[in-house]
């Protein structure tokens, strides 16, 4: 046990250490699918466990390309570089017990933000040596999500003759910015799956609580809009010109006009814009950042289609073309609550002090994906949060998690793994 | 001559008096028709010189029929009105001499303005007895106009012997607006007009002048925009509703920011807006009166055109339905040196100071829709002005001219009709 | 029991075929007054409980005197008119025990709608010939709320003599448009109550139930916006005139476009705009109707300082003047657990169906603003709810109640009365 | 003569070869210095000729620093560089003949444009291998005005004794985007002239044609607008952000919405907008280029005023700051006839075809400034301009002139200076 303590806080420092964005895990990834291979798991790499069509704000190719390199000069373990070198950088690892019975799904997130890692001496990855070597930095916890996938994967390996069914490891690419899941769901990793659960370190839950049923996240869109216009020169020859600003400014204003709904709260925020390109000049491009939220995926769909409408008619108001992409997306979810009374139950066996639910409204998550899916087919989802204290909030260049956390989040897991298969 | 002077005074004050809004003169077209017709002028009314698809901003049947109780109950010639009840006020009163020679058409139109005359002792219609009955006023000079028509009937009437060819006395409605010119082009009035004179007086010219050549009409379009949406409870339900002031406003911003031509001057304007109905009802109609002007008939095409895709554009945004309605319109024009130097000419014969040409930018004239017709025939066409002494500015309360600019204003016009047939 | 539900019948009819609009019930609270007098209560009348600074969207002084005429027309009781001759159509009525105990003060409301009262047959109103001999319409239940006041009147007076303490009934004027509750607050007609009980009948609660404690008002504004500019030609000359509809339009985007607050609800809505005098000048005017609402006070105040900037920043932009005017208010309420107990009690002694509490979003109400000032001086208030079959919803044309539920909600204030004095 | 015309080529293509931005002309203007006083001209440098208040759109302290790097490793006369190196690199030489006589005054520009100059081997800079050596270009013919400058410095040089008077070369910094005049006007530089010609290349005037009055400069200021607002997670907490972007959006419409003024042509275009720092935040800043221009300077300043109005509302509407730099300014001018008179001659004289007056609408040009001071003081202006054909339209990438036009050019400016002078 202390071992594996030991194990748990090398691979989080590790992971910490070299922080990687979304669709670019190649380092994270080889590294986890080495492990599990090594753990007697089998295996599902990139494209396998994830469909192209549905990842959204996937870097370039040239981006891709230039932090494999990275990776390799960092220490990915290199046989298995060649499955995620376009960008799709998901991993399944699969323990099949042989004898009949459930599969039970565990979801872990592996990407980190681009947020420059604080400098301050009394920073605790500072102090240890373990602050990011990058620009990016693991700042809301994936490092130690993956960390815990891990360190569930041993202790189920070293269990497997006590469980029936089969277990999935599920570690998913770029939650950040909710663009990672729903292609591991459309390649169909949830097809077979009878329990999955999400889990998330922080969110204000303190040290030893626990949550078993997480139910607040909004479903959100995240949308990019270029409008495409024609250039001219503004005192010569302005009537020559389709103004695409002037499109990007109705547009800023009449999507903050959207009539909100009675039934729940939305958001929409456009979030940056950039338009023209000189002074004298008949702006031809504009390109706005754009999010939508709403308390439930039906009052998300209401603002993205009333949204879509806004965007389109700004389009014809100045004769300029429209591309709408999305970035991004997630709807909300209801956890099983015959799931999460077995989280709660191993959360409590484990010494946790566990809530059975909580709906406040937190952010979005996409790994409401894979619950939708897996509720569909008649399965069981929840989404849980175990607590910590942290140093700083979630996403702030100080964020830090008290690593005393993981053990107990691998045992509530391993717990629940056991109660749901060894029946 | 005397006589005459005095005929020209009791017109006027009877038409002053009388005031008709446009597709309304019933009362003042049938005194014309009537005065023609004894003069031996072969009278051509209503539909037959009004083409009823391009009638512009027509008042609705109720408030047409309305008014022709109204002509029935203040003098209108009777037998006349059938010709006219239904709103087509035009009159074109034809002298053929039975000799070759060129058709010569002048044009003067009939209409009053919703314009409540003043009540002031002083005001010189109110000192003699003759100040509007109704709440309309002849507050342009169009009672002139109609009265320089018939007097130069008289003359022709007497002179035919004289001339060649034939005279067309054209009586249009509904000047004001620019509503009236189309419709009787359209029906056919200048399709053997040779010479083609449009005459005005005031604009600023003082009395005793004149001017053989104004080219400065902006054209225009006057358009109605409606957007129809759907009603809801603005705090129960917004989603419900389909805002139609949310389009309007949007509308608003957007057509005034139409990117000017850099061709020379135009303008925009939206001079009116009603939206909704009820404080805590989300709008389900806005309707925008709106004026487009440019110096040139494309210039006024181009701001148009641009105003058409911002409504279209504005209803797509809000899913709103709408319409627009064309509720008047005029072209550009440029006279013919030609006909201008002959206008020149019989201005100076008659003693008056005249000018060629004057360019500076004016308001807007359908009379363009007969130059361009006659133009586009290989005719010639002009437009002049009658200068006089204006006691306030025209569509001001107490707009008034005098009345000795009337005599001189039928003899220009008379010495033109010679100098063009008589040869 | 029988005489006092015939009773009540006739006064419901009698109100009913006479509505009046707020800050104009001269003729309801005649008769309010003159019965109040009869059985014995002590009478305050007009400016005495209404404060004229705080009468949000009284009607003009015009108006207010046409409507007195039409109430001596149809059967005020003349020498009360006096008292409400400017509009100040307040009553309360003080049945003092003379022996000590607390103040206990029952809210109704007296005006009517401007809705246009269903001519269709079968509306029962017009088969009992009751229906409105005007052009309102008491639409919401307020001529009932009348009549259970002067039900509860009768009752207490007859039982005078076991109570203790001193009980004040409020007819108040002008609850819609939530505009004249807080002048009779600031009036001092709350300062010294130590219970206040306000009611509705209706509301989407069924026959024979009863809400004991009704918390889902959200707090309102109502605002009234004039933007004043100057007038121009806009063909000749555009620049001198200050467009009052640009700005207008700016307002409407912007108002719409207010970030919406994260804790609750929030709506805003303009509800009408009008502009502009004509279709070719810059238009000088601009007239719009807004409101603003909040799940709480706080949330509405958010919402009211925001918009108050939009309104004013769109004034400096196209440098017009702006005027806000506002045109009634309300605030949210949490009513007082341990009065509800009470009222819930009573509901049951009574035999309907009580319900203790009920906090589904509704519309706004100014009895708010009683309750505030009761619970601030350290007493209780509550907000109840009579429930019954509606015909039609509130508002509609053909809205209608049952009257036999007027005596279980008279029985239910009066036996809520006992038990707050009789002790 | 050869000789000059050689030393004419020879200059031009190394200014053409080490293009410089506005206020960077650190090289160029060492090189001038360097020429002038081996002439025997006095010669006036950086802050001496240049106010740093009115110095428009200057490069940070870093670039202008950066920049003299670069000079000096191209060939800089390095003892005139302190006076450079702030980037005040206005030079003014001043030939004083001693005896009694005028002061005429010719300006040359010195600054270059950030156009990458093009690759095409057709191009003649690039067949003869003076192509521009970093990623600026003279494409506007500047280069040729420096050399046109010291061409006529040579002349002057030699024949000072036929002279009288005094003569002052102004070589003036960042004429693009309208920005160095100024602040030489401001230090004086004007104060003593009695005449002043300020010429241009090219412009759409033929080879070997001549203009001795364009007039048809437009009025115009560029501004650089900047919001700053409150940053906010977008879904957690919108009401703590002031949003800029909606500021900008506002500002942008209205802006564009500004009524047109009769009396002339304006322009107004927001060119570039960059607002916001991610998509789930609300914007706390937001960047606006905006150039404005009007037919004569009071179209200008109407529309500057009326913009600055639309921005400071924007600013109140949202609740956030804002901030505007003026980055370049001009106003109209119109030249003096006597000296145009003049300049038509000596163009005659040197065999050109002189055309006297130009008013065709044409870009913007702060020369006006010079010519504003010097004609207010009682002096004479003008604005001339040199034919020559061209291998492509000023600013773009294959611009290019005749060098055969440079002699002749100078010839006419030392043909009005002897004309000037000489009497």
């Amino acid at each position: 046990m202390k071992d594996l303590q030991n194990q748990l806080v090398t691979w989080r420092r590790d992971f910490h250490k070299h922080p990687e964005l979304g669709f670019m895990e190649m380092r994270t990834a080889s590294i986890v699918a080495d492990q599990l291979e090594k753990l007697g798991f089998e295996i599902q790499l990139g494209r396998e466990v994830m469909h192209p069509d549905f990842c959204m704000g996937k870097p370039d190719e040239e981006t891709t390309a230039r932090h494999i390199e990275w990776a390799k000069a960092h220490g990915a373990v290199e046989n298995y570089l060649p499955y995620f070198e376009e960008g799709y950088t998901g991993v399944v690892g699969i323990l099949d017990t042989g004898t009949p019975g459930p599969t039970v799904a565990f979801r872990v997130d592996m990407d980190a933000l681009p947020v420059y890692e604080s400098e301050d001496e009394n920073h605790f990855p500072n102090q240890n040596h373990f602050r990011s070597v990058n620009h990016n930095m693991h700042a809301c916890g994936h490092d130690v999500h993956t960390t815990i996938g891990l360190g569930l994967a041993v202790l189920l390996s070293e269990s497997a003759d006590a469980l029936r069914g089969r277990i999935k490891l599920i570690f998913q690419p770029a939650e950040e910015g909710v663009r990672g899941a729903r292609s591991m769901v459309e390649a169909g990793v949830a097809d077979d799956v009878d329990y999955f659960i999400a889990s998330h370190i922080g969110l204000n839950v303190p040290f030893n609580h626990f949550i078993a049923s997480n139910n607040g996240f909004l479903a959100s869109s995240k949308i990019d809009v270029a409008f495409k216009g024609v250039a001219s020169h503004a005192g010569g020859h302005p009537e020559e010109g389709k103004n695409a600003m002037l499109a990007a400014a109705s547009t800023i204003l009449n999507l903050h006009s959207i009539p909100r709904h009675s039934e729940g709260a939305t958001r929409i925020n456009v979030g940056e814009i950039h338009a023209g390109s000189g002074r004298n000049i008949i702006p031809d491009s504009a390109e706005l950042k754009v999010e939508i939220r709403g308390a439930t995926t039906e009052l998300n769909e209401y603002m993205k289609e009333y949204a879509e409408k806004v965007i389109e008619g700004a389009a014809v108001m100045h004769q300029v073309e429209h591309e709408i992409t999305l970035a991004g997306e997630a709807i909300s979810s209801k956890g099983s609550p015959e799931l999460a009374e077995i989280m709660h139950q191993s959360a409590e066996n484990v010494g946790l002090t566990s809530e059975f639910e909580n709906n406040s409204a937190a952010g979005s998550e996409d790994a409401t994906y894979f619950m939708e899916a897996v509720q569909k087919r008649g399965g069981y989802a929840t989404y849980c949060i175990f607590g910590t204290d942290l140093a700083a909030g979630h996403h702030n260049e100080k964020f830090d998690v008290r690593e005393d956390s993981m053990m107990s989040s691998v045992q509530v897991l391993f717990e629940a793994a056991k109660s749901l298969t060894s029946e």
